[in-house]
């Protein structure tokens, strides 16, 4: 069995437990808090960042592109529904939304608010900044504007079949969904689109997540929400 | 023919034209400033993100991983030697690579010299800032030892053969080398394996490019550098 080397409040980390759930890939899952830059991770990933998938064969499969590939080649099997969309054009629009997610929402949103409230409870006298925690959630605001008028027109974020794209923004949404940051009255179009995704059983296994000393915000294991 | 509308100093775009260029692939292409975020621009891809591909049906494919695939899927002949290695884990080291190169490397360095040093000679009273200009450049400088110590032992960046790994390493440094902030004294694997690169046809297509006012660093299209 594959073991993924994670943060449960690592977006990235999560979208490869969300596909390997979904496709039926049993994980074993290894806790680690990349902010320490441990020997131990280093080692494995100088660039210190999640996920890190261990292969049956013992190989680390460091960071988020590889990992989603490897689990495409190795771990999925034929007889299950994709989340890659055939046709080609349909799989650049996908791409798009997953590097949207990956880079550009990780980096104005998620990974300032992991950092604030999440990391720097672990380094010593850090305390979240009030100035860094307002621009992520002014820039989240903007961020949740363009899913809703994304989801107004599309069944799935890129279009007609739910794709890793989906699965790359609830990822992201269900980590800031957790820490208590999104909104929920003024986005009612990814509302319906979420509530459609945490319904899945794939999603159950990030809904029991907990964090040390940091619940869940009310909702986050809701159905109903 | 697909058109790639790029900035000749973004790396991104200078990923897909060496991949291009290497596979045999006409372009044409359409520069833009995505800095000054045009409507134009904002229309075809609301994150102002470069490349974008517009292929010969005339449908935009945004952002560089669906430049990439599209690359792969739509436009490589059989007939050419690919950049992406036939076994998974081999592909996996490679994405770990250009996951390194499109975030990371990216993130530290290459983007806030092309936004001092290009993008703000557009922006109105807008000057170079010392102090980012001394941190990107202190970041380059370990990067390129990481990328030393990797060239010690490979011949290529992910292995025994050639991948995208390469190119998306060759066309940050290209960028930054554009820019005279490459200390190649002190990077001799780096400059050994860079020198092999600049070499092959694909790479004549960048040694050719000018910025209006800003003149490339001298030995920037030289062979030996």
């Amino acid at each position: 069995m594959p073991t993924l080397v994670h943060h449960p409040l690592d977006p990235a980390s999560r979208l490869i437990r969300l596909m390997c759930a979904e496709y039926g890939v049993p994980l074993d899952v290894e806790e680690i808090k990349p902010w320490l830059r441990e020997p131990h991770l280093l080692d494995l990933n100088p660039a210190a960042t999640l996920p890190i998938l261990v292969t049956d064969e013992d190989v680390p499969v460091i960071g988020i592109l590889a990992s989603i590939h490897v689990v495409e080649d190795i771990y999925t099997l034929e007889t299950v529904g994709g989340l890659v969309p055939t046709h080609p054009l349909d799989r650049a629009e996908m791409w798009r939304l997953v590097e949207w997610m990956l880079v550009k929402l990780n980096d104005e949103v998620t990974r300032y608010l992991v950092e604030e409230k999440i990391a720097k409870r672990d380094l010593k006298g850090a305390t979240p900044e009030p100035s860094v925690l307002r621009a992520a959630k002014a820039n989240l605001a903007e961020h949740m504007l363009y899913f809703n008028w994304l989801l107004a027109s599309r069944k799935w974020l890129a279009g007609d079949e739910m794709t890793l794209a989906d699965f790359a923004l609830a990822a992201h949404l269900s980590t800031l969904d957790y820490m208590g940051d999104i909104d929920w009255s003024k986005a009612a179009e990814t509302r319906d689109w979420y509530s459609r995704l945490k319904s899945r059983p794939a999603f159950r296994t990030l809904l029991n997540d907990r964090v040390v000393a940091m619940p869940p915000s009310k909702g986050y294991a809701d159905l109903d929400f």
